[in-house]
C-alpha cells in the first residue's frame, strides 16, 4: 500500500450498516465526508440530483446505487426498483427523464436466468417510461465478496425553463401534499426477506412518478419542492427539508393513510411506518392557494388517488417536524440514529 | 419470490469470473443479455459511452463500476480509478468531461479514515481534470456481503461538432497509435494483491487521458476511432474494433512497448501482456498521411511520450487481430474466454 491511512480512532470510525439508513448518521457521513471533499454548490444543494445548464440546456443528473435483499419481493425487483429510483430522482428536479444507464456487480455462480430476468424487467419499465438505457457495465465479484447481485442507474433529464424545485423555495404556508399510502415498499421487502406471512401479500408501490409529475407541473407553477420519502420513510425526508429551508413542519397523523395490512404488520414488528421506505410515492410543497386545484389533478392520476394534504410549512419549530397525533396531542418526529430496516433499495 | 425464473440449464447458465473479464464470456452476456433486451441504436454501438444529441448539444454519457482488489495499489487507489476512468471513456468518445456522479457500495465495517483517503484522492483527481462531482449516493451492506468497497462513477462531457469517433469508421489503411507501454496496471494491482515483490515495485499507470485527446484532436480531423485498452488490455480492445469494423488488424511485436520489469513479471507469472490491463493509455486509429503528424503531438504530451505506430488495418483476416512477432512469424491473438486477472478495475 503506497498510501498511510489515518488509524480509526474508535468504534465510530467504522461504517455501520445505519449509515447506509438514510437517518442521521448518513446525513453525518455525507457532510463529514463527501460534501466536505466534493464540496460544490451543485452537490451541496442536497437535492435527489444535480441540475446544470449545458449550453442553455438545463439538465437533470443523478446516481442511485441498488442493494435491496431479496431481490425479488413482492411488487417487483431489484431491477424494476433501479429504474424506477433513478427515473423518480429525475422527476424530483422536475425533469423529464430521458437516458440511463446501467451498471452490475454480479457475484460469481449468480443464475443467467434471474440476470435475464431482471434485466427484462428494467426493459419493460424504461419502455413504460419512454426512458432508454444507453449504456453500461458490468463486473463479477468472487463468491462470497458480493450478495447475488447490486445495479447501479444513473439518469438523464431535461428540466422546463419554467421549473425551479427546490427546498430553499419553500415558504411559510405552503401546503404539503402527500401522493398515497405510506411503508409499502419497506414492509412488503421486510416480509419477502424474513419469510413472514400476512393475512393477505402486502405489495411493495414500486412505480416511476414522472408521468403524475409532469401533470403536476402542467397544472401548477408554484409548486416548491418535490421529493419521494425512499430510504428512511416520510420522517426523514421531511426533516431534510425542513433543516435545508430553516422552517418548521407540521403534519397531521389522521391525514397519513396506511394500509390496514402495513399498519398491522408494523404494529406486530415495531416499527414506526413513517420511517419505512416507499417506492412510489412523492411528497409536495405547494403555496397554498394552489393546492387544492393540484391535490383534484393528483387525485386524477392512478399513482396519485389517495393524495391528501398532510400538513404545512410553519413559523415554529424551525428546522423541525411535529407531527400532530390523533389523540390532539404534539411530537417532534426526529431524524433517526438506528438502522431501522437495511438494505430496503 | 412473485415472479417464475426459469431454472439453469448447465453449469454455463451460472455467472463465472471471467463474465467479468472483459474477454469472450463478457462479450456474450454483453449481446445474449444486455444488448438483446435494452437493444437500442446508442447501446448498440458498444463503445466507452453513449453520444446523444439533446436541444443541438452533443452529449456523452457513461457509467463504470469498480471493483478493484486491493483498493490501495501501487500508483493509485479505487477512487483515482473511478474518477479517471470515467474521465477516460468520456475522452475516448471525444467528450470534454464536465460531471461526474459517484455511488458507493460499502461493507459494514470499513474504516472511515480510509473512505476519507478514496474521497479526497477523487476530489484531487476530478480537480486535476476540471470535473466535478455534483451527485452521488451511499449505501452500506452487511459485513461478507460485500467487499470493503464498491464505486460506480458515471460522467457527462460535450462532444464538439467536429468530432466523430467510432469503430465503424474504421478504414484500410489506418495507422494504429498506442500511447505508451502495456500492462502495467494489471500487474500492478496482481502484485499488490498477491504480495509479490520484485526488484522494484511496478506501478499502475492509472492517469487521466483528457488532456491528451482534446491536444489530438486540435492537431487531426483524421481520427476514426479511440479506445483505452483497460480490462482485457490491447489485445481485447483491439479484437472489439475488428470484430465491429469488420476489417482485419496487423499489429508488430517490436513496436509494443513494456516496462522491463513488467515484463520480467509476466514472464515469471505466466501472463500474456498484450491481455493485461492499462488505465492510462490508449489506441488510436488514424487516417495514414496524418498518423505521423499526430505521433509527433502526442510524444510532447508526458502521458503520450511513448507514443508508437505498432500496426495498421488491413484488407485480410477480417474480423481479426494478428501479430508480426520479433522473428517474423504471424499469429492470431483472439479473445481469450478465461478470466487472467479478476476485480483489476
Amino acid at each position: 500500500m503506497s498510501i498511510d491511512c489515518p488509524s480509526p480512532k474508535n468504534e465510530f470510525e467504522k461504517i455501520l450498516l445505519a449509515h447506509g439508513s438514510g437517518g442521521s448518521l448518513t446525513n453525518k457521513l455525507i457532510h463529514d465526508i463527501f460534501i466536505k471533499s466534493f464540496n460544490n454548490d451543485l452537490l451541496n444543494k442536497e437535492h435527489d440530483g444535480a441540475v446544470f445548464n449545458l449550453n442553455g440546456n438545463r439538465i437533470a443528473f443523478t446516481t442511485d446505487s441498488f442493494v435491496v435483499n431479496p431481490i425479488f419481493f413482492p411488487g417487483g425487483n431489484i431491477g424494476e426498483l433501479a429504474v424506477y429510483g433513478t427515473i423518480n430522482d429525475l422527476a424530483m428536479c422536475g425533469a423529464k427523464p430521458l437516458y440511463l444507464s446501467a451498471s452490475f456487480i454480479i457475484e460469481e455462480g449468480f443464475e443467467i436466468g434471474k440476470l435475464e430476468l431482471i434485466v427484462n424487467s428494467m426493459k419493460v419499465s424504461a419502455d413504460k417510461c419512454n426512458v432508454q438505457i444507453v449504456t453500461g457495465d458490468t463486473k463479477v465479484v468472487e463468491k462470497g465478496k458480493g450478495d447475488k447481485i447490486f445495479i447501479n442507474t444513473s439518469g438523464i433529464g431535461i428540466v422546463p425553463d419554467s421549473v425551479d424545485l427546490s427546498p430553499a423555495n419553500v415558504q411559510i404556508g405552503d401546503k404539503i401534499i402527500l401522493s398515497g399510502t405510506i411503508a409499502d415498499h419497506g414492509i412488503a421487502v421486510l416480509s419477502a426477506r424474513e419469510n413472514l406471512s400476512f393475512n393477505s401479500e402486502i405489495k411493495s408501490d414500486t412505480a416511476p412518478l414522472n408521468d403524475l409529475v409532469e401533470k403536476m407541473l402542467s397544472v401548477s407553477k408554484t409548486i416548491h419542492v418535490l421529493r419521494d420519502p425512499t430510504r428512511g420513510g416520510l420522517a426523514t425526508t421531511l426533516n431534510e427539508i425542513a433543516l435545508k429551508s430553516k422552517l418548521g413542519i407540521m403534519i397531521d397523523e389522521m391525514k397519513i393513510k396506511i394500509n390496514d395490512q402495513v399498519k398491522a404488520a408494523c404494529e406486530i414488528l415495531g416499527l414506526d411506518p413513517l420511517y419505512i421506505a416507499n417506492e412510489g410515492k412523492l411528497i409536495c410543497f405547494s403555496e397554498p392557494d394552489s393546492a387544492e386545484k393540484l391535490l383534484i389533478e393528483m387525485k386524477k392520476h392512478p399513482l396519485g388517488k389517495n393524495s391528501e394534504i398532510i400538513g404545512e410549512v410553519i413559523d415554529e419549530y424551525k428546522g423541525k417536524v411535529i407531527l400532530r397525533t390523533t389523540i390532539g396531542t404534539k411530537r417532534i418526529i426526529d431524524l433517526h440514529s438506528v438502522e431501522q430496516l437495511p438494505r430496503i433499495c
